[in-house]
């Protein structure tokens, strides 16, 4: 009897719990639908606040929020922690990495993004992604064991390679991470390392385009490329990297950057679990979907966030923002309901939330959907405020600003150590030389 | 002319930025000496709060503190992020993991204990160390795992053992363990399981002697035993572990118990660098020192804190607690003193601070140097607020209040997640068995 009654509601699986699969989960608490959360982890994780992670301003467990946490209040709503491997869209199952797989009546994919490595040599062995919070962990405790690298061996031969810092990519996460790196060594390893000379540290953002930051507009982009170089970082524009090996960073006309460290945000692409579905790509892999969502073909198959292939009705691709996908899994979930009733669907709209980026403490940049764009101290505010009212949960928020105090008052990290080991720089350490 | 002025000053190394080693560090700032912190880490790990790491209460960053945060006040102070792995005592020589020797003057030996297998079989394959970060987190995530397989795998063979907790180790540190695991499962996890009933979750406290919390008075061990069978948690006394292996422990008389969760807290030796001192060493590998805490036939040699073979005025070993690592670190740099000045040096006197130990939320048990013991709410909170004075900086201090009021009042865990990767139960999975 019981096996009767689950078998007469319908099932929603949505696999990937970020933006716009939370959101879509939250607006299916409730309804008359049973629904299963698919996630490789148990946690969501608000990426706008990995660099921050990146450069020790927040402990990981801040940026993230226990699924389980949030689920359990929705009673329709199950969890499953896996790795999803695969959808068989004739039989309607999620292939699972450990267990049976789950049968769905309607699927939500919402897997996102990953790295991409544009397919440039060298950069999956040698480049330290920022796409998880295990990258952003891996990140920080490579930069601050760099230092301690120096540290140990003033004498050694590598110290201008592991003094040097390259982030390639000047996106708005790379200029974010770039901004907070500069901070972190402006206001905390300056004092941390007295023996250190501030002019032997080498920041460098490369970027293939004339511009950092492009999708804002060019005025705020030249704010940003200035604000940057005030800080001391170095900007190089429309330098695309030749290839990437241990210890060097390749670039055009023979030029050789000698680096330990090079933090790579050029570019995403889809989950790799886009690749194995069978369904047309588009773009970095996205699944190409129609103007409601749904996949050509598959009219109970939905995709949401980084990895939909839709476009605004002018054809551009969405913005790869929390807010695209937080409406977009709103939308699906609408949809769901008017196929249900067997009404028609509507096509996706985005409603402009604006664009944010921060240059560092105290700087940013805001395009807001109405009046004049805001930069500087005040578009820094609108960014945190923004950041804190989006973050999962009152503790969250709470250590967020607690932390940000922290850094700004008092220029201090509190999640400045290594945690996760040291990952020493790559190349083997030259041996200490002793001076003549 | 600058290497003259560096050699003529007396250069103080301390091996070890724990309790006892911090303490030494503080003591010497601004001292007329050149003193060199060595620790494999470069934070400070306030470890009297891994449990609460390991349970998920608080995160790994407000357990610790970072060491060049603290030394960078200390001018004459410098950190040295290196395992030291041997000490060459002729030639006045600490050797260290990676780069050249540092000479020493006076040599302080801090590094701590480690954990004691106790020479069974199968303890370091197969038990949850808890006395790193890193081994507080993955118990934590393990833990976490385990509820995740289950989950998983409702019909698998091996739920029992999955559910199935076992402490080994009924000191202080076994029991706030057990209380803080029993409080995860009865406040967080019950509800964000809904499918799991809490009788098939076992969590058991097994110790060899005939009560808990050896160092307590007789009244409060047996108060403690029954706080701790209050809260659901089986306390087998009189039990010695004949072995573990994969999956199972094995006690006397043939007893098997399955289970995926070995939570090793039973006991503690000597670092291994104090087998490669051809040093004297006594109890459970600690340094035989003098009553001045010096090593016999090395008067430049300390050794403070858990290496410390040191005993009291009765001949008994002095606790392996914070208070007494900390009066040892004190009164070694008073002797350094001495020694310089040609002055007689002093035995060292520990002045007991009291011991206390948590038994799940609101209760504890506190035994202070004058007055009755306290039990129950009041010790708890007396608990909190010792510990919570102890840490460092004043931001650690702030989160773990909100940690811990979140705790309380909301019964949550803000570190709850499994960060580090799941490791899932050890044991092979059990195939899902159908239900026939």
């Amino acid at each position: 009897m019981e096996v009767r009654m689950v078998a007469e509601r319908e099932h929603v699986v949505i696999v990937g719990a970020g933006f716009a699969g939370l959101q879509a989960a939250r607006d299916l608490a409730g309804k008359p639908l049973d629904v299963t959360v698919v996630d490789r982890h148990d946690y969501h994780l608000f990426q706008p606040l990995l660099y921050q992670v990146a450069t020790g301003k927040l402990e990981p467990q801040t940026a993230a929020y226990a699924l389980r946490r949030i689920i359990r209040k929705m009673p329709n709503v199950n969890f499953r922690m896996a790795e999803a491997t695969g959808v068989d869209l004739e039989e309607q199952l999620v292939e699972v990495s450990d267990g049976p797989p789950l049968r769905y009546d309607h699927l939500i994919l919402a897997v996102g993004a990953t790295t991409n490595t544009l397919g440039i040599e060298g950069v999956r062995e040698h480049c330290y992604p920022m796409k998880t919070l295990e990258d952003a962990e891996r990140m920080r405790d490579h930069i601050l064991a760099c230092f301690e690298h120096v540290s140990a061996h003033p004498q050694a031969r590598d110290i201008e390679a592991s003094l040097t810092f390259v982030i390639v990519g000047g996106g708005p996460t790379g200029v974010e991470l770039a901004g907070a790196l500069a901070d972190l060594i402006r206001d905390v390893l300056d004092e941390d390392f007295p023996e250190l000379a501030m002019e032997d540290i080498t920041v460098l953002l490369v970027e293939a385009l004339p511009h950092v930051l492009s999708p804002f507009e060019e005025k705020n982009r030249d704010y940003a490329r200035r604000s940057l170089e005030d800080r001391g970082i170095q900007v190089r524009l429309e330098t695309a990297l030749e290839s990437v090996s241990e210890g060097h960073v390749h670039l055009p006309d023979d030029e050789v950057i000698r680096t330990e460290t090079i933090l790579w945000t050029a570019g995403v692409r889809a989950q790799p679990l886009a690749d194995r579905l069978g369904l047309k790509q588009v773009g970095n892999g996205q699944i190409l979907v129609d103007d409601d969502l749904s996949v050509p073909e598959h009219p109970n198959v939905w995709v949401a966030g980084d990895l939909a292939g839709a476009t605004d009705p002018d054809g551009d691709p969405y913005p790869q923002l929390a807010p695209v996908a937080m409406q977009q899994g709103s939308h699906v979930v609408r949809q769901i309901a008017k196929r249900r009733r067997g009404e028609p669907t509507e096509p996706f709209q985005y409603t402009d939330k604006g664009i944010m980026a921060t240059l560092g403490r105290g700087s940013g940049i805001a395009e807001l959907p109405i009046g004049p764009s805001i930069r500087g101290r005040l578009a820094w505010f609108a960014w945190l405020g923004a950041h804190v009212g989006f973050l999962v949960g009152v503790r969250n928020r709470l250590l967020t600003v607690i932390n940000w105090v922290y850094a700004h008052f008092f220029r201090q990290r509190a999640a400045r150590m290594i945690i996760r080991g040291s990952e020493a720089p790559r190349a083997t350490p030259a041996e200490d030389v002793e001076s003549d």
